[in-house]
């Protein structure tokens, strides 16, 4: 039986009071909540070396870091010490976006080298194969991209992205409606180039039952792609993000009934003016299923520094409603991120995330901020280093009176000094 | 006569029409708004190498960066340096804030190096002066106090910090209501503890008129300082806060009657939930005057992040009315910051405030937002550099096929193979 099963049955998982006491919320909560699919745990039954977490309505908000190789750049060797990055830095999840070569033996060392939920896009690996022996995406076969879900799903993998909202009907909002920047998704423009194409229905949502049985089969999280996420803040809220976000809802609907676990995958690009409306929208549109967004991004024009573009989206999106939150790296929209990208990339989402749950009232995480800033009062560093989100900006700092900003003139050694 | 004062006599000044050209909005508007007290424009009337800025009700969100000597480190040399990165990073105003050898002649070299409005903190020279010569701040007399404020308004500064609604009921609130970090603010603990230990009022409130008539003289802005801003999350939005706010408003008030520009200066720490009602409170307690805040900081366990933690907060405090964002740098609550830092934070700063013009619908934010996206669809890399926030990020990057993320499975080149 899958979580979503066990929980409609009342009965609690091993996974749900994991989940529960990583939490400090009573497993009957989690458990009710993962019956009407506000929350989702991330663990393929099929995989031992994973701690299971929770996402969604109650919970604290979550990480995600996307590594991977490309056919340009990066080796084995260079993601697997991202994946040490990743554990250390303390995301909570991540995605293994390869498309370089191999990508089935990557896939497995990561499996192998993180306890970390894992995530894949199972149709990059399809995708990229039919334009790598064809050139043309159009070859690519229905049977493969099942085929292909199913080795993921098999190999352990805890969460994959599928497009299955990119129909026909959604595509057509993009030629009818102009975008400026078209689709941004790289599954999404493979199944729009290969509907195109063909004539074909995606077959993600033509076949979605199939998919289910796959998912049912290993207890796989659905993250529902938005392959039709705006790709700048000009096509923020537009028509085909929202008529994908109507399929997204109706799919998730039939997930939950069929046992599978799913979530919402959310912009993208979006001014912050529009935060408010586009996450409480999705969240009305999708049965108020878990929602995973990358970014938001709040302007365009920050190539390098898109870490903080992010994060001011995503600290908004969380206070709206959004619960899972993919980091950006500085290097998006110019290279493959390196380690040090997907350093910078996790604690800029760590401190989004963060912000968030001191908003929703978590409170160790209030507790934290208090605790820091009592050290910071009583000018312990060593205190201060505890509670940093990252301890490593202390190994500079003399141990004696290692402030240089105001020295004598410290306000808090005035202020301690006459009261 | 003033800005004010010519405003309120319909007298278009020449600052207003360059102010006018550089927000592209109707000198007549913008002179309304001056009368009213929701715009300033910051210039002394005796400094020549100025180039006049806007602040506040319909105008973008302006950028000052911090900089300034400390005892214990940094040289003119340096802070030399600084000014350059400051110009050209595109700061829209600075603030010198030593406490080094000779303030004196750090701010006239400082002045004479850049043409953008320059602010200090007279009382920091007072205080500093007293606490080197006599090791306690009790020994200040309220003529050096007013004297340090004359010369760094007939030396050419455009706008001052003054910290004048630090009053004794105000700092009783402090002693009232246990606060986690006392007070943070230099020149606020300065006169809390001057006050503290000779019984006396802020000479700063009990002789405000002597105040106006100086600033009314040079016409220098007055940035009425939040001494009782929360320096963690969890003092935000507190009674001495508040009550602070209430003097200020009293003082926004008496200023314009008196043909002198007044700002007011806020937060600091704030929690993302606090946000939208603490500023908006701040706005309806001072009138509506510019409001120039420091931050706010969402979270207090991000040292060495603390540009981000800012930039998430200074959007969001731009969003609900904040009108000036003074930059947080990297190495806030660690170091006094080096040249990189100044940098950092002043892009991160900008990122915030440039978020905020598109939401207020500034067109030319909106349409470089647009032209940066049809570049990134066109894969246009040389048009990408030319709308980018830091041109910087491009010049490591291969002109040919620059971007190593997607290669041949990147979705803008799928999407316009097929439609």
């Amino acid at each position: 039986m899958t979580q979503i099963e066990n929980a409609t049955k009342g009965i609690i998982t091993t996974e749900v009071e994991l989940v529960a006491k990583a939490e400090g919320i009573s497993p009957k909560i989690i458990s009710n909540n993962i019956a009407t699919g506000r929350v989702v745990i991330l663990k393929n039954n099929s995989r031992e070396n994973v701690i299971p977490i929770g996402i969604g309505e109650g919970l604290k908000i979550k990480v995600n870091a996307n590594i991977g190789t490309s056919l340009e750049s990066s080796s084995n060797e260079e993601e697997l010490e991202k994946v040490k990055i990743i554990e250390s830095t303390g995301a909570d999840a991540l995605m293994d976006l390869s498309t370089g070569q191999n990508i089935d033996i990557t896939r497995e060392k990561i499996l192998a080298a993180s306890n970390l939920p894992l995530g894949t896009v199972p149709m990059y690996q399809a995708g990229k194969e039919a334009i790598d022996e064809k050139n043309d995406i159009a070859t690519l076969s229905v049977e493969k991209i099942f085929s292909d879900i199913e080795k993921h799903c098999k190999s352990g993998v805890d969460f994959i992205t599928v497009h299955c909202g990119v129909t026909r009907f959604v595509v057509s909002q993009v030629e009818k409606h102009r975008r400026t920047t078209g689709i941004v998704s790289r599954g999404g423009s493979m199944l729009a180039a290969w509907m195109k194409a063909t004539g074909n229905e995606n077959p993600l949502y033509e076949y979605y039952d199939r998919l289910l049985e796959i998912a049912h089969t290993y207890d796989v999280t659905l993250s529902l792609g938005d392959g039709l996420r705006p790709g700048c803040g000009n096509d923020a809220g537009d028509q085909p993000q929202v008529a994908e976000t109507i399929i997204l809802g109706e799919l998730v609907k039939r997930a939950r009934k069929s046992g599978v676990q799913a979530m919402i995958e959310g912009p993208g690009h979006v001014p912050i003016h529009k935060i408010e409306s586009i996450i409480k929208s999705i969240k009305m549109l999708t049965d108020y299923a878990p929602l995973y967004v990358l970014g938001p991004l709040v302007t365009d024009i920050a190539p390098g520094y898109d870490h903080i573009t992010s994060a001011i989206g995503g600290a908004m999106a969380g206070m709206y409603g959004a619960d899972f939150l993919c980091y950006v790296t500085p290097a998006e929209h110019l290279n493959l991120p390196n380690v040090k990208d997907v350093r910078e990339g996790i604690i800029a989402a760590k401190i989004a995330a963060h912000t968030v749950d001191i908003a929703n009232g978590h409170i160790d995480s209030i507790q934290q901020d208090k605790l820091m800033s009592e050290a910071r009062y009583s000018l312990d560093w060593q205190k201060q280093r505890e509670y940093a989100i990252d301890k490593c900006v202390f190994n500079d700092i003399d141990k004696g009176n290692p402030c240089t900003m105001c020295g004598n003139y410290c306000s808090m050694k005035i202020y301690k000094n006459y009261f």
